[in-house]
């Protein structure tokens, strides 16, 4: 499973990575790695794009899930959200024995409140999620995709079903991975890991040590956070 | 939503911004930049405040949260919690569709106990906290504040409901938003993750190894946190 | 209460502080604060003692938690750990309106398999520990330390006590301090986060795409940490 | 106990540690020591291999955990797993009191996914796994490994037992520890904290303030990890 793992991953062209860094470290401009890339590389984060999924390989196809971190803009007060984080989705259909066509996947980015109504799924319970990727563009409408997680009847896993009716390729495709009751809780745990990772909380909650030093020193300054604000 | 969370970040001044540097990077002075500032350039610690909320959008009003950090102050035996951190809720009412009034929104605090009984919620109970935001001040008892958490009647979320007397305005606020089961599992996966942040336990838990290599070769004066002290 | 925690924190005096250093950054050298002092106030390590507790402040006693990390000594083959990581819990007894006599404190501290058997504590279950400080000392047996965690009657909370009998100071002394569910809610998940750090594995899963990208150059030395060993 | 654990860990000749380099600082060539070691020690990352186990230490045999992180390949394009993480699970049968023989050590790594069994069992759950450390070698099928965790009689916790036979050697071993309920909380919550890491992910969520500000400033590239790929 494992090697087959990284035999599919082995399988994408340089092409189709660079379409596919979803990790944190992904789009390190040069600029940034040759100014600041020597302090960087002592703590491990020069690494550029991050490939670590956790995938499971089942007879009609293979699902990966991997972190997307959000973006943040600098203001001249501080770093700002501007682009919020998911967990992507990637279905990739079976060519043969353990063998997935990385060319023909399916993406589906779940938000994280989408993210929330997986991590609170009991064992009985489904839920199903719908994205247009082109929403707000000319072509608004074009593409549907709808992701369903059903439990299977002996109530020992589920399904995991993406379904993509893209009406500009004329395609109508349905990829469905069924998941073992540890397999899913390998993904509960995992999302649950990344999921204040997703909302930038730990931005709010690194370095602090430094930082609050400062701010205890000017406490006044911190009025501005207190209850009383009007 | 999503977009709207941001739109609705983009609506404020940035008076409102400095008003509510919620996180834990707030308030890093231009001395510490400009001290240490290359070197926390590395690993991405000196940027000033940091926005990241978990917001959701209702008809009536929006919710957001954001993790507030302890305050230390430098002693010279050490770092010592002067301020303790806290989980800042911010309601703002709606002014149209997918539109909230950033002027006018309201604040409540949770402290890391409030914040346990709602982690612990199960799906039929419900909560309530009382703050005088003014409490040991001239102005004690002039505003009251309540937040109530109590289950939607199908058992599939909850409401979360501000009110606010405020005696020196004359005003009587109460502002309502309902969350989904997942909504409410988001935060209360994010609030776990952020609870040992606002004690500051990740503080006592962070970079160890070459302390604790220190403390390994003076192990004599380790005797004083033993059981054994009187 | 938190105002309440602070005045007892500021009552103890440096000596008892320094007495109390329960926290990771203790014991940092002045030796290791000047040699390498500059990079690790760039990472807010060099931060000395922290004193970080959950406490909770009742009638006839307070409680305080904080984590004790593991020590390690330096090998010429690594890091080992010589001396195990705890969770320090401080009692002192009331003596007037939410004052607490530091001085007469009583500690217990608490192993990870101890720490389980809280985190996994249902509703309705008791645990009880006994220690000895002075066990294989002279002194074995002349102190029988018991600590208790049992239900209140309603099902609303805990009964938290710690019995000391000191032959020696012929003392024989006991303090409860009664948990609501919100705050025992905040002790499961705060030494959840704490039982990690504890046993030290965060110190395995640290760094390591640095230490990794060497690994994979020299996949061939990996066999030895395969199944296959003899 | 405590004692009993580092006392067994003393046990073990250097070879012997060297051959069970488990954790993440593993294989930290000089090289890259000497190149990098002095910003490395100031954040505690030289500190080469780490030994930080959780041990329970019974009748009959010892039982000791500790994550193995995964590697990563460096390619022009960014960092790739290119070998699994897992948790290596190490039995040691009991020659004496209290004295495991470390020599006769039998070893059981753990995938992410049979973490993931181990995480959501029930406490009448049992599971099975079979591994064959030498598949795919020559000397496939030759030795048999099969871990077992079912439920005490009583329900108050679990047996493990590793079953090993060895057709080379002409062995065919069986070594059983008894899990109490607060050691195998230790277990379910250590594993569940540290299985994001073997699956690689906190490398996707580590230092990624400073990279997400670059990916900002240049979003039009960010295109490509939308759901809109084909």
């Amino acid at each position: 499973m494992r090697r087959g793992c990284l035999s599919s991953l082995l399988k994408g062209s340089n092409l189709s990575y660079l379409r596919d860094a979803l990790c944190g470290h992904a789009y390190v401009t040069n600029a940034a790695y040759s100014s600041i890339g020597h302090k960087l590389s002592s703590t491990g984060s020069i690494t550029g794009r991050v490939f670590a999924d956790y995938s499971v390989y089942k007879g009609k196809a293979s699902l990966s899930l991997s972190p997307v971190l959000p973006t943040f803009t600098r203001m001249e007060y501080g770093l700002r959200v501007d682009r919020q984080g998911k967990m992507m989705l990637r279905f990739c259909p079976a060519v043969g024995d353990r063998k997935y066509d990385w060319e023909k996947k399916q993406l589906f980015a779940l938000s994280a409140t989408e993210l929330g109504s997986i991590i609170s799924l009991g064992p009985k319970d489904s839920c199903e999620f719908f994205h247009d990727p082109s929403m707000k563009s000319s072509n608004a409408g074009q593409v549907r995709k709808s992701l369903t997680i059903s439990p299977t009847q002996d109530g020992n896993g589920y399904f995991v079903s993406l379904s993509v009716v893209n009406n500009l390729l004329r395609t109508n495709e349905r990829l469905t991975v069924p998941l073992t009751t540890a397999e899913f809780a390998v993904i509960k745990t995992a999302c649950s890991f990344a999921l204040p990772h997703i909302i930038g909380w730990d931005q709010c909650t690194s370095h602090q040590s430094t930082t609050n030093g400062e701010k205890s020193w000017k406490a006044g300054s911190l009025d501005s956070d207190s209850e009383w604000n009007r």
